[in-house]
């Protein structure tokens, strides 16, 4: 393990999604867990389950960016442990394949999404997370214990999360305009964000997009609320209440902490119900550093 | 245009959907518009929309398939007209790809799957149809003017269809196996008709899995409702619903006759509302022959 010129450890940290990949390298304080950010990389989509060459290619971009801009001239990608947080990894054979990688690093430390998410939001300590962001999860980890709620994917499941949102006014402008419901705001604002005439035209728009697309019409929906439009009211009530219940479950084992992250957080947090809004803690640090604790622990461990 | 012995009119008439293609070679009376079937021939996936080159090999093999059966051996598809219903060709791009397409047949006349259903539901006569299988869509066809409500395809639209109840299935189950709802006789079916032993599972079985998939697993929640399963129950009430309310739209134009067509309508009827069901009349022809009548208006008013 490389040290810096104090005590600090030198780690590669990355947090990979759907949609980008992020890496840092980060020294990190072995008494204080303190994680200090060096450099910083961005790069593409690094799910696996969507595309194992584009996610490995995504991580090496990433990390090669930010160690770059280190500007520490004679460290390589190669003297570096890396803590690596994936999207898909969830899936046994994600995991197998990603293990199974001839990777850059020293050494690799593989953990899902959510994971490096709840270290990374509690300093490594023990805690949860419900993340909104294009999908939607509840995490947990406790007495090194995790447990997952929701997270299913689009559109079987991912409830309240922005994908299901833009998923929802598409659905309701489409009943409106075939008739069957009264009229919205999110019709002309929906019809008019994808360029569209009508709902024959609407649905060649939407056709084939991905996960992504859906998460960015979920603002429509919530603009339409705050103009007071009943249905983007219910639909919003709809999300809040599931993202509630996940919270409900997931304080059943008593976190020490719960945080509420992801793209949707600002929007949503207010239609929380009450007693689940003064619970929430604002995460300490972002995913890429809980990587790199989740690294820092795993040698401490073996 | 061919003539049989009598005064019967030789066409070929293709109904074509997203899973399978059927085309007849049938004998039309030009008085009675009665369709005298000669041959079948039956082929794969024709919504051009999904692959135009499968699209319309699909229809040429159908439709040699027929002729073969028909034992005519001194006519070729060359000498006919053919009717041609399709779905996809709603899209007007679509359209005019199949409009283009160098087929082998005398001269196509083109449709959308919903108005050759309806026609030959109503023997070329006006009225409306409700159908719902794969997936779901009503349409009218009342002084030449087409309307249609829904089908806007999946997973944003489609209602009470076979895709949608499967889709439900998915969705309750993971709900309830992450304990964010009560248990559920579908659970356990679920899981034993994918093979799956849990959430983490059931999602990879489902994962990228065609809409025809979850067709299939609509009888879930039939079967599950019959056995007084209060979720599955909520879940038919509520497609049941869309499909009284498409029904009722279509009601408001005076169709002379309405029926309730595909693969869901024998376990779906029941639940739907009394005063629907009483309006509900059988089809007289199978949508093939609604193609063929097609082209004979055609060519009739050109």
């Amino acid at each position: 393990m490389l040290e810096s010129c104090t005590n600090e450890l030198l780690f590669v940290g990355i947090d990979g999604g759907g949609s980008k990949c992020k890496a840092i390298i980060a020294a990190l304080d072995p008494v204080s867990h303190n994680v200090r950010i060096l450099g910083e990389g961005h790069s593409g989509p690094a799910n696996p389950f969507h595309g194992f060459e584009q996610a490995i290619n995504s991580i090496t971009e990433a990390a090669t960016l930010a160690l770059a801009e280190t500007g520490l001239i004679d460290i390589q990608l190669s003297d570096l442990n890396a803590g690596i947080g994936l999207a898909g990894v969830n899936l046994p054979e994600q995991f197998q394949k990603i293990s199974a990688w001839q990777h850059p690093f020293k050494e690799i430390f593989l953990a899902t999404d959510l994971l490096i998410a709840c270290l990374g939001a509690h300093q490594g300590n023990d805690g949860a997370v419900i993340v909104s962001g294009t999908g939607s999860c509840g995490f947990s980890y406790i007495d090194q214990e995790p447990m997952m709620i929701g997270g299913h994917g689009f559109p079987h499941g991912d409830k309240g999360s922005g994908a299901w949102f833009g998923l929802q006014a598409v659905k309701q402008v489409l009943l409106s305009l075939d008739g069957l419901s009264k009229p919205s705001v999110m019709n002309d604002r929906l019809l008019s964000f994808l360029h569209a005439r009508d709902s024959l035209d609407l649905v060649e728009k939407i056709a084939d997009k991905p996960v992504a697309f859906y998460g960015s019409m979920a603002n429509i929906v919530f603009d339409a609320a705050d103009l007071g439009d009943d249905l983007a009211h219910g639909i919003i009530t709809e999300g809040a209440e599931y993202i509630n219940r996940v919270a409900r479950t997931l304080l059943i084992k008593n976190p020490p902490r719960l945080s509420f992250m992801g793209g949707l957080t600002a929007r949503l947090t207010p239609w929380l119900a009450q007693d689940i809004q003064k619970q929430l803690v604002a995460p300490i640090n972002p995913p890429e550093c809980g990587a790199v604790l989740f690294a820092h622990q795993e040698i401490a461990h073996n």
